[in-house]
C-alpha cells in the first residue's frame, strides 16, 4: 500500500533520478579506490528518497528558476547527508541503513570515518561548483546558508549525542524540538528551501516564513523516522527496527513515556537509559510495550499530525511571493507524505 | 637538552603565541557548550608546536609579505590539524595526545567525532575570514590549495588505514614516501610554505620548487615522528609511547625490518601484523627488540637525515624569487629541528 499519492510518488521518483545521476557526475575516481573513492560511493549510490534535493528543485522552480540552475547544489545537499549518515551510524553503533550494512561494518570505523569526511568535501566542491553559475553576491548567501545549516545540525547532534551520554531524562517536547530543529531540520528542509528558493528568485525571496513552514515540516519527517524506528518493517524502512530503543534515543514517544509512566515503571526506564551500554533485545521488547501501553506511540504520531497540520498552514505564506505557486505542489503534498510514509 | 638552536626556538614560541591567540579568537563559542563548543576548544587549547603556522608566516614574510597578512590563514591551518588530529585519535584508538588523554577519552566517541567536525568547519570559517582582505582570485587560490591538500590528507590516511585493516606487509620505502606525502606533507609542510607564499607575493610566487622542498621536509618530520613514538619519553613526547607499535603502524622502521629480518621472524612478525587486535605490550616489546637487532630505528634515522639534506639543498631554490629570502632562516633551521627535536 503505497502512503503518497502517486502524483508525488511520480515526481519524487524523477528527481531522485536526476539527482542520483548528478551525484554520481561529482563523485570523482582515484586511488586508493578500494579504501577511499569506493567506500565513499557506497551510500550515495544506495537509492534515498532524495526529499532534500526533491525540496530545493521544487523550491527553485515556483520561485522561477530554471530546471537545471539547482541540480548541483541539491546534489551537494545530499551528498552533505551522505557525509552526516556515514558519521552519525558511527556515534550511534547502527546496523543497518537504506537496505544495507551500515558503512563502518563493511570498512570498519577507521576506513568509514575517513570516507565520512571525504564526502562532506565531495559536498562542498559540488557546492561550489554548482554555485559557478551565479554571480559573487549569490554565491556567497548560498554558501552562508549551508554554513548556518552545518552549524545547527552540528549543535543539534552533540544535544542528542550529549542527553544519551549522560543519561539525561529531564526532558520536555519542547527540548525535544529544539534538537530536531537543529539535528535535522536545518538541513533537511528548510536550507533546501531557502537555497532553492534563493537560486530560484536569483537572491529576491523573502526567506523568513520558508523558516517556519521547513521547521515544522522537518519536525513532521523526524518524529514520523522515529515512530517508523519502532513500528516499521525492516524490509521497507531500511534501518534496523528498535535500533533507536538500543541506542537509548531520546525520542518524543520516550520523552512522552517518561512523563507519563507509573513510578515504578519509569523507574525502571530511567535505570535503563543511564545505563551507558546499549539495551538488549529483551529490553527493547519490554520499552516497546511501555510505549503501547500508556500511549507513547500515539502521542508522537498525533503530535506529528499537529506540526504537519501547522506545516500545512505555514505553507502559503512561505510561498506567497513565488511567480509559479503551482509549482510547488510537491512540496505541498510532501507535508502529508511526511508523516503517512511507510519507510 | 634542547633539540634546536636557542633562536629558532625563541621564534618558534613567539609565532605559537601568537597563532594561538589567533586560534582562539577563531573559535565560536555556543550552546550546547558541554556538549559541542568546550570538547572543540580542547586540542587547540593544548600547546602545540605550531610548526604549521610558523612555516605560512615565514614564508609570507620572505615573500614580501606583512607580519599579519597570513595569521589568519595560519590559524585555519592549525584548526585543520585539530580536526585531523581528533579524527585520527579516534581512527588509531590512540590514547594521549599532546600530554593529556585523547579527546575520545574525555568525551566518548561520538561526541568527539562530533567535535572534530566541527572543528574542521571553524577552519573552513577562519580560512575564509582570513580570504577576506585578498582579492577574489587570490582567495580563489589559496581556497585550491586547501582543497588540494585536504583530498591528499584523505588519500595518504585511507592508505595507511587500509594497509594496516587488510594486514598488508609487502610494502617498500617508496610506498612509504607515497603514503607519506598525501597523510602529512600536504597539510603539514607544502600547503603552509605555499599558502604564505601567495599571500606573501600577492599570488605571484612561483610554487613548483616549493613543494619539492616541502615534501623533503614533511618526510623528514613524519619519519622522525614515527622514531620518537618508540624511543622518546611520554612526558616530553606528549603521546603514549610504541603506541604506533600496538597499532601496527606501517613506519619506515618496520617496512625496513620486514625487508631483513631473518625469516622466522618475518614469519612471526608478519603473523602479528595480520591480526585485527591491536598488539599487547609484551608483544611491542619483543618488536622493538627487533627494531634494534636488526638497525630499523637507526636506518630510519639515517633515512630521516638523508631526506633532511635534500630538504636543505632544495631549500635555496624555494625561495629563490623571494625579495627577502633573509626571513626564511627560520624555515631553513626547521630542517634541522625537524630530524634533532625530541618531541
Amino acid at each position: 500500500m503505497p502512503a503518497a499519492p502517486s502524483d508525488l510518488t511520480r515526481v519524487l521518483g524523477r528527481c531522485r533520478q536526476r539527482v542520483a545521476a548528478e551525484v554520481d557526475r561529482c563523485l570523482p575516481r582515484g586511488e586508493p579506490q578500494q579504501w577511499l573513492y569506493d567506500p565513499m560511493a557506497d551510500y550515495p549510490h544506495r537509492a534515498g528518497k532524495a526529499v532534500r534535493a526533491t525540496l530545493c528543485l521544487a523550491s527553485c522552480d515556483a520561485f522561477g528558476g530554471a530546471q537545471d540552475d539547482a541540480l548541483t547544489v541539491a546534489a551537494a545537499i545530499e551528498l552533505a547527508h551522505c557525509a552526516f549518515l556515514v558519521h552519525d551510524d558511527i556515534q550511534d553503533g547502527s546496523l543497518t541503513r537504506r537496505g544495507g550494512p551500515t558503512l563502518h561494518r563493511r570498512e570498519g570505523v577507521p576506513l568509514a570515518l575517513n570516507a565520512g569526511n571525504a564526502l562532506a568535501l565531495v559536498s562542498v566542491d559540488a557546492l561550489r561548483a554548482g554555485c559557478g553559475r551565479f554571480g559573487h553576491r549569490l554565491s556567497g548567501r548560498i554558501l552562508e546558508e549551508f554554513r548556518a545549516a552545518a552549524w545547527r545540525t552540528l549543535e543539534g547532534q552533540a544535544l542528542e549525542l550529549g542527553w544519551r551520554r549522560d543519561g539525561v531524562v529531564d526532558l520536555s517536547a519542547h527540548d525535544y524540538l529544539a534538537m530536531v530543529l537543529g539535528k535535522t531540520c536545518w538541513y533537511t528542509t528548510i536550507a533546501p528551501l531557502r537555497v532553492g528558493a534563493l537560486i530560484g528568485s536569483r537572491g529576491n525571496a523573502d526567506l523568513a516564513a520558508m523558516s517556519r513552514f521547513g521547521l515544522f515540516l522537518g519536525a513532521a519527517f523526524q518524529i514520523t523516522d522515529d515512530v517508523l524506528n519502532v513500528t516499521g518493517g525492516e524490509a521497507v524502512y531500511g534501518k534496523e527496527i528498535r535500533g533507536d530503543l538500543r541506542e537509548g534515543k531520546r525520542t518524543l514517544m520516550l520523552i512522552h513515556l517518561l512523563a507519563v509512566a507509573e513510578p515504578h515503571d519509569r523507574h525502571a526506564l530511567v535505570d535503563l537509559l543511564r545505563r551507558p551500554a546499549e539495551r538488549t533485545d529483551e529490553q527493547t521488547a519490554w520499552m516497546l510495550g511501555l510505549f503501547l501501553r500508556y500511549g507513547s506511540i500515539r502521542f508522537a504520531q498525533d503530535f506529528a499530525r499537529g506540526v504537519a497540520d501547522a506545516a500545512a498552514a505555514a505553507f502559503p505564506e512561505a510561498f506567497r511571493g513565488a511567480p509559479h505557486p503551482d509549482h510547488a505542489d510537491v512540496i505541498r503534498d510532501l507535508v502529508n507524505y511526511m508523516i503517512e510514509r511507510t519507510h
